[in-house]
């Protein structure tokens, strides 16, 4: 390990699950020279600490960003703007500037106008997470196998993405480039309306005046407990996902739907024919993402018992 | 084990996940004297037998209930009437039909006017699963923890529920007794709706023009996998259910889609407040899940890479 790392300084601004997995992915790699985050809470600067996943942790974001090579914005998307106009005068010259939200379109929007222009703005959304929150939440293995979308401006600096490419290649991710604007029209499908729906079902089953809250928890393993899963992500972050991206989810939102009303009727009417062909199409998608190594075909929603490759007990 | 078997003859009508699970929970647990199965295609009815699950496979449903103590119905919902009419005057004296179907009130519609009075029918329902099917995918340990609902008429004989209680208990299971009217329309929200909406958005996704098939398996971690999972899920099976389940499938739906209007309107208008209440209301929900032991708080949403308690390798 002679060679030198691939960023000096990387300031977290956030660590939360995904800045603390990059903490724990970058000393992996041995990618930054040191890491230095800020966050609000006193809490979290402390559990940072503690956890070893920095050397330092400031209030002050413009503080951890003084001097850095990379800046990564890992807050939920509502203090993307403030945090921009925070450290824009602290920026040194070159450094580049990335972030880890699910909506990209807003990156350029709310940072681009707050940044030095002698300074590489690069957004970024590793496309990776779990149902739980806040950097103790966080393990180095979460972004192994997972894409990481770039999306820079068309004019973007080649040497800075391929720089960020590299660093994300050594977190453990693949990474792909598009536009921000295709990357929020994917997004929204892919996991923005998958939220959503989730979110909706949940509050659906606990509003039941005919079904007890008790019986919604003993018979949730017939689908539903997948659902409260998805259910437990962080609500800041998600409530910013829907205020930012708000064209493209109402958008597949509407199809959604769509689809939804057809299957209704033909629920009603009787359709088994029109049940059973979609019923059939959609399990090829299911083997399509096994296939490309995007999940596991243990049968989880089953939930083995403990053993080798089983759940560790509850 | 010098007791005698709970059950001299069990019959499986039907032997894919379900049937072959039960039958190595049996053997687990010494429940049965003798097991065997029925199944229309010659390759099931082989790889029963191959499998060790049963000590003989009958291609006529009559030839199998014959004699048996216990006969489990565990086809698809729309074979049950014929089934019934086929085993009807084979039957035993005193012996007890069951069966693992979904939906239960359709049970006494289609498969009780077939009995003879003297068997005892009653409806059972045990709420474990995994998206795999056939009698490969079965394994002892689906029911343990579960709970299996049970759902026998008023004047249902006490000591017939009692032992097929036992009978479930001994698979594993916890046993709780409801009326099929209620068990159907719990189960509405709790597994079919759920499924509904999985299959709906695999669907919704796949016919993208803007989103290409491809990018749809990529991204699929952040979120949509999880519901190609519950969307692979057998297609005859699944088509039953909401066949069968008509009613309170729609009104739960109808429930569903007016509470997603809401949130739809509210991330339109912007209403950040509407949809943080909605989103730290529904965690609540997935402790209790957790706390009940219906779920591990393992973070599988993000898929831990191999080790203890993590996935098998994909």
């Amino acid at each position: 390990m002679t060679d030198a790392p691939l960023f000096q300084r990387v300031a977290l601004l956030g660590i939360g699950l995904i800045g603390a997995s990059m903490a724990l992915a970058m000393r992996r790699a041995g990618l930054a020279g040191e890491i230095v985050c800020a966050a609000r809470s006193v809490e979290t600067r402390a559990a940072a600490l503690s956890l070893g996943l920095v050397s330092a942790a400031y209030e002050d974001p413009a503080e951890a960003a003084r001097d850095a090579d990379l800046i990564v914005l890992a807050t939920p998307l509502g203090a993307f703007g403030p945090l921009a106009r925070a450290i824009g005068p602290a920026l040194k010259a070159g450094a580049i500037v990335t972030d880890v939200g699910s909506v990209k379109d807003i990156v350029f929007r709310d940072v681009a106008p707050a940044l030095p222009l002698n300074v590489h703005l690069i957004p970024g959304h590793p496309v990776a997470g779990t149902e739980h929150s806040g950097p103790a939440a966080g393990f180095a293995e979460l972004f192994d196998g997972r894409w990481c979308i770039l999306t820079p401006a068309p004019d973007a600096d080649e040497a800075a993405v391929a720089r960020l490419s590299a660093f994300w290649t050594g977190l453990g991710a693949k990474v792909e480039l598009m536009s921000a604007e295709h990357h929020d029209l994917v997004l929204a499908i892919t996991s923005h309306v998958p939220h959503l729906i989730a979110y909706n079902i949940v509050g659906t089953a606990s509003d039941l005046e005919t079904v007890t809250r008790s019986e919604v928890i003993k018979y949730s393993a017939g689908g539903f407990r997948d659902f409260t899963r998805i259910a437990a992500s962080d609500p800041t972050m998600w409530r910013d996902v829907f205020l930012t991206n708000k064209t493209a989810v109402l958008e597949m939102l509407g199809r959604f739907v769509e689809d939804l009303t057809a299957l209704q009727r033909a629920i009603r009417w009787g359709d088994g024919d029109a049940l059973f062909e979609l019923f059939t199409r959609t399990r090829a998608i299911r083997r399509s993402i096994i296939d490309a190594g995007q999940d596991s075909a243990a049968p989880d929603f089953g939930r083995r018992p403990p053993g080798p490759g089983g759940e560790p007990p509850a």
